[in-house]
């Protein structure tokens, strides 16, 4: 491309930054431009990534990295800053392998990753015949016996249909979360599935898994590849395979950990508003769009806010939560301590679906607020955000809903983000330095509205 | 993120999906699903880029990149394919290299390419002190004395504020296209300028440089990256520095190339509808988003139409154009011959901008057309495609504009295009399978529309 691009016209983002509300378009381009010149939000997600790495709650690395939170909540001009106290799960991986053969063949080893919070095998190697299906419908129709003594895989494949990945995700989703359930309690000794992926390589993806109350068998539930779960559905039309699985993964109890918060004190009443992500992530790759993102946009906010000296309303403060990614005890925690204490939350947006370039927010309040959050509509399109019409929160502060406080998610572009997502991929050279920023940016734009007109 | 997406409003698409053109909406399903199922773009670019590599005019990488085109649109069903005479400049690269010192340091080596059609210093040193200015403006300021015998640097930084970096691009062009002219003019020995770059790293990015016609001394002109130039600003604050180029390239002639045309006959009449990016590249990276991405799409339309046998009204042409980086022969050919021949063509569309999440289309019609197009807004939002404001078509096709065809070009998201765009980083690892499809897809859409209505 040379320079056709020259050509745009700059009437027309003026007619909509000017025409309605001059002073909240000055004051959204002072916000953006603040962070796309001088953020922090990218050297500070490299530093996380990069020194501390992914971080697990119960972890060292994820204690490391409340420190490191502590620190930049400071850096980024926060009045106060505090660890709030959270007990969290432990789960531990541990080695793990997995290996098959024909009949007649040599073992060959997959590309594998145990789904979070399943138990393993104790290090004992578990061996098996493969029975595969497609679906749970397929499942159903299978007779015990074909099940009982088996290792079940799963080749639900992620649906390349769906314009917005997330969707894909919700749909396939019910595999890596039950499937264990499913295939334990008829007598299977383990179960494969095929990893909740948008690419189409090898990459196993974990994520997390759950058992019924009622399971008496928690059997081991692991993850290959796309590429691989292809080859072994293939394989298994004509041949009869066995499957040797070994892994130490399970539950090791719970421990006190904590999420971090940073506020700067409102101006005019000590109402709160929320900006967060969070601060744990899957014992893969670095956690950097899941959700390193969503926890340097926030401190992102809370600096710009100062830097600016926007002079916030209510209380602006930034929440990087505890064990989003198994157990969401951080998000709970918050919101029973903001019951407890009677502390009033005005809103609250959370970045948890990567930092790509921004395209719209989700909505979960009442229609009012949604019409009027609707109507800022116009502020936001020479930002390029335009879809306002998703309802969805953030996994971490839904548990504020029954409170009725409005909650909102930053929606960015999807179409990379679960091609990485919970697997080795999920590093900081995924992550671009602008995209970032401008998810920062109109998350910054709609709180400095929401701050003033709430 | 864990399951939260899983409650976006179906209703929502689903409303605009059908409630207004029912028939319409279900084509533009067919054609994304047949692309993000079936399609064979991504695999496609691999090929082109992995396999023959970065292609510019003149280059023997480039014809064979003509061969591939040809085959490829063959494998996608074209009815006809063939490949369009074009005259073509040949400017060749060769050795090439840049040092600086301060008066009592040690030479010390910068990355950096020449620029485009820049002519070099014949692989003698040039050594002359480094005069440092920030813009034009700065530059209009020295005195001849300051400039002559003297090699100039401009520093004019690629402006973050700016939310679509094709704005910061078109800002910072006059820069690489004009500073040599400016400088020899005056007496210079030499140009360095900063690369047009959105990132902040070090790679020095090349495109097409121009001398006047009436330039005697036509000086070499160089790009460094980002960093080098900030730290080059920052050391020339105190010191005085001498910089030694040595440069091979330039122009060497004219050669006969081609551009590449397939195309699927029309049911109805013989007018033409294109669709169209270019096949040559920059000879440094592998020319993946710049232009490999717009081919790739192009001819996945044309395999789309066929496999889903939508029996297009009008001719659908795939136009693969030759020397769009440094002369545009192969759009100004084109157009030569669409009106030797007495073609009718009722719309061209390109894609230039890389194989990034479609946003949108810019659009260069009469005001009518222009309004019939946006009037389909309702069907593209669903594929996330909200934007038909601007005002542009893509280089090569901008040459059918004086006949009267109607013109547009695909705007897909910008964040991360100038951070490549004609460097060793424009690489097949830096697209995106689902955003290249997707941007194919929405472009086979308007076409459909077009071929449909027009």
């Amino acid at each position: 491309m040379k320079y056709s691009l020259i050509k745009i016209l700059p009437l027309f983002l003026g007619g909509i930054l000017f025409s309605q509300t001059p002073q909240d378009s000055i004051q959204f381009k002072h916000i953006a431009d603040e962070m796309l010149v001088n953020g922090t939000a990218y050297e500070g997600l490299r530093d996380l990534t990069q020194n501390i790495g992914h971080r697990l709650s119960g972890s060292e690395a994820y204690e490391k990295a409340t420190d490191w939170a502590v620190q930049k909540l400071k850096e980024a001009g926060a009045d106060k800053v505090w660890k709030e106290d959270v007990m969290v799960p432990v789960w531990v991986r541990g080695k793990e392998s997995l290996q098959i053969k024909a009949s007649d063949g040599e073992w060959k080893t997959l590309r594998m990753t145990s789904l979070g919070n399943s138990e393993g095998s104790n290090g004992k190697d578990v061996e098996a015949e493969i029975i595969f299906v497609k679906n749970k419908a397929d499942f159903d129709k299978l007779p015990d016996n074909a099940i009982k003594g088996k290792i079940v895989f799963f080749n639900y494949a992620f649906n390349q249909k769906f314009i917005s990945t997330g969707q894909a995700y919700g749909d396939a989703g019910i595999y890596r979360r039950s499937a264990a359930s499913w295939a334990g309690k008829r007598g299977a000794k383990a179960v494969i599935i095929r990893s909740l992926s948008s690419a189409l390589d090898d990459v196993p993806h974990t994520g997390m898994m759950t058992y019924d109350k009622d399971d008496t068998a928690r059997i081991p539930a692991v993850a290959i590849g796309p590429k691989s779960s292809d080859e072994l559905e293939k394989a298994l039309q004509t041949l009869k395979i066995t499957a040797k699985l070994n892994s130490n993964c399970g539950m090791k109890g719970e421990k006190l950990s904590h999420s971090v918060i940073g506020e700067i004190t409102g101006n005019k009443d000590q109402s709160v508003i929320v900006a967060g992500g969070h601060l744990d992530s899957w014992d893969v790759g670095e956690g950097a769009q899941d959700d390193g993102a969503g926890i340097v946009q926030s401190i992102e906010i809370l600096r710009t806010f100062k830097s600016l000296g926007l002079n916030n309303n209510h209380t602006l403060r930034v929440v990087c939560f505890a064990n989003e990614e198994n157990g969401v005890r951080g998000g709970r925690q918050y919101a029973k301590n903001v019951k407890e204490k009677n502390e009033k939350h005005i809103f609250a947006v959370e970045s948890d679906g990567g930092g790509f370039t921004p395209r719209g927010f989700g909505l979960v309040m009442t229609p009012d607020k949604r019409k009027q959050v609707q109507s800022w509509r116009a502020l936001f399109l020479p930002y390029g955000v335009h879809n306002f019409e998703y309802q969805y929160a953030g996994t971490d502060i839904e548990p504020l809903e029954v409170l009725g406080v409005p909650l909102a998610e930053l929606s960015p572009d999807s179409q990379r983000y679960f091609d990485i997502h919970h697997s080795e991929e999920d590093t900081f050279d995924k992550v671009n330095r602008r995209e970032l920023l401008l998810g920062a940016a109109v998350m910054g734009q709609l709180i400095y509205m929401v701050d003033k007109n709430w």
